[in-house]
């Protein structure tokens, strides 16, 4: 059996590690033969559960780490401290070339950190942005980036967010030119900040498929695949979409447990229809972000996901390893680099300074 | 019959107007004797619906406008075009002292630049904003603001935005100490940009109850009374929330509809108290933002609002007139700037060279 794609996997971030983590990797291995895993983490702990889910002997290999990140550790003390932890070394997997994807359920900043540390960012990009999948109206998605992990952003940076942003959706959702959209507080070319109006410009320019400003509700109805904004909007964005949808669904549950008999006899009724259509918004069917920019494919799940989650978020690194999606995202940044689109003025005016001093930036 | 509440009301304004606006002032003077309208329109389309709806002829005065401003003019061409619009005269009534208080359904960005205009504002406040309402799980509202007025704020304006929104909280849900939050990317202190970095520090020192960071999803929990952002923020969060929302709804509705039999006479039986329960949620019941540090009281009702959603706003003018709110903002706000609360940095170089200089700032 050839086993080309490679996956290592820290076992012990999040609330459902390691049990859920090693179920799911066992899910996954049943139905993707290509498929080999590094399982990183606790010995004593993940062995039962690799003996409880039967995973095929020779399509694992699990790596004991004795020391593992909590989500309450800084990301700097992650760093420092946490030389021989699950999450490291399953980084450092990826680093060597020995394998091409990381996944990871742990703690995003520390996560972020360390592989930015150890991999390094591709080619110009100095802010690697963390993309999540937004599911949509249409039985679509639409990917978000930044999810967080750069507050204040540049036109720059969010142009090459677009840049990203469409690769991971040609990647995700074989869409051959996936319409892009700038977060925005209305949807006229004169609104905005000045980030917004001075994106529009490098974006109109570029050749992606850019459609313009999209406000707030906008993005639930389908309007574009890729929604690029800075980080602190894009997790106000997510957040507020959550906890609305949250609160919906609750008021319906409470709506049907408040109700007369026959009101929780048609609660009956229709929760599995509800259901069904509510699936497609659930945190685990849109589980797996990417930490776009790296130069290594590295997968964050969330902390909370259920085995359902973690076999998406797996089963997104293997298809962005398939799919070559660092390599696209490099050709692509050097066609634009070559066209001088996308660079600032700041930028520019420090490459040439750089250029007249002699100095490499 | 003492009519001692005076609400100037531009009639012309959004998608329902004049019939709409008309009707919710019958419906709002049969259980609220205590207040008059002067009615901004042009007489031969307001006064059919003054007929319908038999308003009585001692508790409005109709004064005949030719222009009405339309959602498609640019705020400065409304200011400068619009010198005989509905819009403006409603707002000439509160500059002259004609009337406690106006109501627009109309253009946003032209109310808000002619109300400044003509009105100014309060005290050292430069910046007003807009508040509106937002509800949440606890079967409770709290006060968003900016929703969109000022997309880049400082420290100082999202403190002048806590203290205007916490007197906003108590006039509206008689709220003695409301909880104060800022809207961030996480909870923990260390979270966020300078901006809410900096505002945490102010607001921590003052009086107001300030209760930290408030993450996107934990507002329709009901942490807080009060949530402080700036306005692309305040714009995204609620954008966001309304499309989750809305999101929902339909997914709730296709699942019926999309059903067998059974699940559609399930889906009746349930649409009653389903319909209940989000009636809380709609935006008609939300309807009413104020805005904020003006001098003057100025409530914006949606552009697509019903009879029902116009009247709350017209509820929320007179509740807001009764508690003479501006009154009790420029109180507080002298207190604190005797304290020197809430000032930054800029503000007091600039207070300092001004005195220096012998200019008035």
């Amino acid at each position: 059996m050839s086993q080309k794609i490679l996956i290592s996997i820290d076992a012990m971030g999040g609330a459902n590690s390691p049990s859920a983590v090693v179920e799911a990797i066992g899910r996954f291995l049943a139905t993707n033969g290509d498929t080999f895993f590094q399982i990183y983490g606790k010995k004593m702990d993940v062995l039962p559960y690799v003996i409880l889910h039967q995973l095929p002997k020779n399509r694992y290999k699990l790596i004991n780490c004795d020391e593992a990140i909590s989500d309450d550790d800084k990301p700097t003390e992650a760093w420092r401290n946490g030389k021989n932890s699950s999450m490291r070394k399953a980084i450092e997997a990826v680093q060597n070339g020995q394998a091409h994807t990381v996944v990871s359920c742990g703690n995003t900043g520390a996560l972020m950190l360390i592989a930015k540390m150890l991999l390094g960012t591709i080619g110009n990009i100095k802010r690697p942005a963390i993309a999540g999948v937004f599911p949509n109206m249409k039985k679509d998605k639409t990917i978000v980036l930044d999810m967080g992990a750069n507050l204040e952003c540049s036109e720059t940076h969010l142009f090459q967010f677009a840049l990203m942003g469409s690769c991971f959706a040609r990647a995700l959702f074989q869409k051959e030119n996936p319409k892009v959209g700038i977060l925005n507080v209305g949807s006229e070319t004169s609104k905005g900040r000045e980030l917004e109006q001075m994106t529009y410009k490098i974006l109109e320019e570029s050749e992606l498929n850019f459609v313009g400003f999209v406000e707030g509700h906008e993005v639930a109805q389908g309007k574009v695949d890729v929604l690029v904004t800075d980080g602190f909007s894009g997790n106000i964005f997510l957040k507020a979409s959550e906890g609305a949808a949250g609160a919906c669904i609750d008021l319906v549950k409470a709506s049907i447990e408040k109700g007369n008999v026959i009101a929780k006899l048609a609660g009956l009724v229709l929760k599995q229809s509800i259901g069904k259509s509510f699936k497609h918004l659930s945190p685990d069917a849109n589980n797996g972000a990417m930490f776009m920019g790296l130069k290594g494919i590295v997968i964050k799940s969330h902390g909370s996901a259920s085995v359902d989650g973690i076999v998406n978020a797996i089963s997104t690194a293997h298809q962005l390893v398939e799919y070559d999606i660092n390599t696209k995202i490099s050709e692509e940044l050097a066609l634009f680099e070559a066209k001088g689109v996308g660079l600032n003025f700041v930028d520019i005016i420090k490459q040439t300074s750089a250029k007249i001093l002699g100095l490499k930036e």
